[in-house]
Order: structure tokens, then C-alpha cells, then sequence
């Protein structure tokens, strides 16, 4: 429960800004009675990086796993799932892994590397869809699965900086995923289902 | 004095890290008289804002226009200009803006606001590089300059979280925005300008 508060106050504030007074005062408890569950400052943010890290896992990763999913809609899937946890805002705020990553990814402190591992986790994630729906020869095997990743993420995260300023609505991302998708894909997937995204769903659904 | 110590205290610790007091020790001045400077901490994250801004500002757009660059070698030293701004820690840490918009950009507080107008800034001077190569010629008209600055505005994003994460030397960014370019360029800019960074550089100065 206290992890909980933490992590959506953490959101909102980002890591630094929380303090164990401030989180005392929302939980109703004392700072001592606070400071005693976790022992340091530390080991709080730990705790609270560890429970967005699960959030993150649990709404963008795991349903692609238990649907089985394979091939390019395995990897339209994990992009769409991050695009809604986004928006529905799981952790509010803006989005917490890049505001923290973009802070205390050059850092060499322990609470950085795993921010950055939950991070790269993402990326590894992204990288073997590629490769897989590339095996499914869904996706041209000319691609450098790792380079694709990278441009994809690059779109994902322009495209919240984007709606953030107010410049795209949010299926604008979504537009420009399956636009790039359109001109990786192979003749295996049929041209028309690129035409739009309501096709694109349509063609996901008879996939079934 | 104290705005630029607590601007590099905030580029690594975030906006909301930094507290008055800490401030204080580092500048050895006592929280009151830290505070009878500014009043507030509002008016204290204002002014870190505004000189962050300014910096940004001086480093990356001021020399563009400064040296009256035109058309696509205007386009393409904005973006080299924001990775030099990141790469030589102008103001230490991951991104500040990008830390500051993604952990703030979604309140409605006046900071937020201030944070959303350089960022926005930002952009508004990239859509206007795109459209002034439209006009030498050296962009295809066909381009939505808006669209495709927020692909460029994504790739330098997902760029330097590429790096931050270890998967990608810096020349790598570079080398996806002259891909990019090449994609929408006009026959004016001889296709051989693209092959390679080198030669990139060759053709930028041979234009003078």
C-alpha cells in the first residue's frame, strides 16, 4: 500500500522529487514509522522503480505473452500496448520510465541501472518481435531488427512528446506505427490492411 | 550566479530534487538568504527553467541563425546542433527538457507551461526549417513539414535513449537523420551527398 502511494506519487513528482515527509503526511503515518519499513531513502526508491517496472511488465508485455501472439502483430501489439499505457495513464503523470531515464540515465548509481534495464527489457522485447515476425517472413529479413526497434521507439516516444505539446492526437502514433510497418512489411501480409487503422484491425481480427 | 548552480543541480537531480536547502549548502549561503532571492520556489524553478531555456536557445537555434543558414543545411544543423547540446552536457544529465516535458508536460501548473513553450519552440523552428527547404527546393513539396518534423523530432528522441541505454554510438543519430533526409530529399541535393557522413559534410561545405 505505501509502495502504491509512493509510485504514483513518484509519477507525478518524479523520483527525486518525493520525500519521505511528504509520503509520511499522505499516508498518515509518521516519518520514523515510514523510514522503519524501508531503512533508507534508497531502498524506497527501489521499491518503487521495482513496482512500476511490474506495472509496466504486467500492461504492455504480459498480454502479448499470454495471447501467444506471433509475427507483426506480436510487435504492433507491444507498440499499441505502450501507446495505451500511456494513455490511460497506469502511472500518471507524463511517462515516468522516459522522464526518469532521460534524467538519471547517465547516472551511474544503482537505482539508474535499473531504470535502465526496465527500459532495455522493452527494447529486447521489441527487438526479438522484429526477428520473429521476420522468421514468420512477415517482415523483410533485409531489416536490422535492432535499428527497426530503435526507430519504432523513436516514434513511440516523439509521438507522446507530440501529444504532450499538443501537435498530434493520440491514434497519430498509432498512424505513423503502421505507416512504417507498411514499408517493412513483406506480400505475405495483404497490401489493404494498411490502408487504415480501422483495416489494420480488421485484418488482425481475421488473423484469428 | 545562483540560477546557474542550481540549473546544473536541476538538469541532474530534475526540477523537483532540488530543495532550497540543499541549494543553500552548496552555495553556502543560508535558506534564507537563498530565499529572499526568489521568494518562492516557484519563482526558484522559473527562473531555472528560463535559464535552462536560454541556454538551449544560445546553443542550438542562435548559431542557425547567426550564420543565415538556409534550406536543407539549416534543417540539418538544428538536429546536429540539439545532439552536440546533449552530447557535450551543455546542461548535465539525461535531457532535461525532455526529463522535465515527459514528468511535467501533462500538469497545467505555469511551470509545465513554460517547459511546453521551449519544447514547442523547438519544434515550431524545425517545421520551419522543413518548409524553407521546401520553397529552395531541396525537400519535396509533397512532405507534411509538420509530420515529418515529428519524425525527426522522434528519431533525435529515441536517438538519445538508444545511447543512454548502450545501443547506439552517437554518429548513429546522425546517420538515421541524413537516411531520413536522403528519403525526402529533391534531385537538387546530388544523391551522392548522402552516402555517408563524410560526404555529407563535403557537400555542406562546398555550398559556400
Amino acid at each position: 500500500m505505501i509502495v502504491d502511494r509512493a509510485v504514483r506519487l513518484a509519477a507525478v513528482k518524479g523520483l527525486d522529487g518525493i520525500s519521505i515527509g511528504d509520503l509520511a503526511k499522505e499516508l498518515n503515518m509518521s516519518k520514523s514509522g515510514l523510514f522503519s519499513h524501508f531503512g533508507s531513502r534508497e531502498n524506497l526508491e527501489t521499491a518503487i522503480v521495482e513496482r512500476a517496472s511490474a506495472l509496466f511488465f504486467t500492461h504492455v508485455l504480459e498480454p502479448v505473452e499470454h495471447d501467444e501472439l506471433q509475427g507483426i502483430e506480436r510487435l504492433w501489439t507491444l507498440c499499441d500496448n505502450w501507446l495505451s499505457f500511456v494513455e490511460k495513464q497506469v502511472l500518471p503523470g507524463g511517462y515516468f520510465f522516459t522522464g526518469a531515464l532521460f534524467q538519471r540515465g547517465g547516472q551511474r548509481a544503482p537505482i539508474s541501472r535499473l531504470i535502465t534495464n526496465t527500459v532495455r527489457r522493452w527494447v529486447e522485447t521489441l527487438i526479438a518481435a522484429v526477428e520473429g515476425a521476420q522468421r514468420k517472413d512477415e517482415l523483410s529479413t533485409d531489416l536490422d531488427a535492432r535499428q527497426t526497434t530503435l526507430e519504432l521507439n523513436g516514434i513511440l516516444l516523439g509521438a507522446h512528446c507530440a501529444y504532450l505539446l499538443g501537435y498530434q492526437k493520440r491514434e497519430g502514433a498509432r498512424a505513423t506505427i503502421l505507416r512504417r510497418l507498411a514499408g517493412v512489411a513483406t506480400k505475405k501480409i495483404p497490401a489493404s490492411a494498411f490502408d487504415s487503422l480501422e483495416q489494420w484491425r480488421d485484418y488482425l481480427e481475421g488473423r484469428h
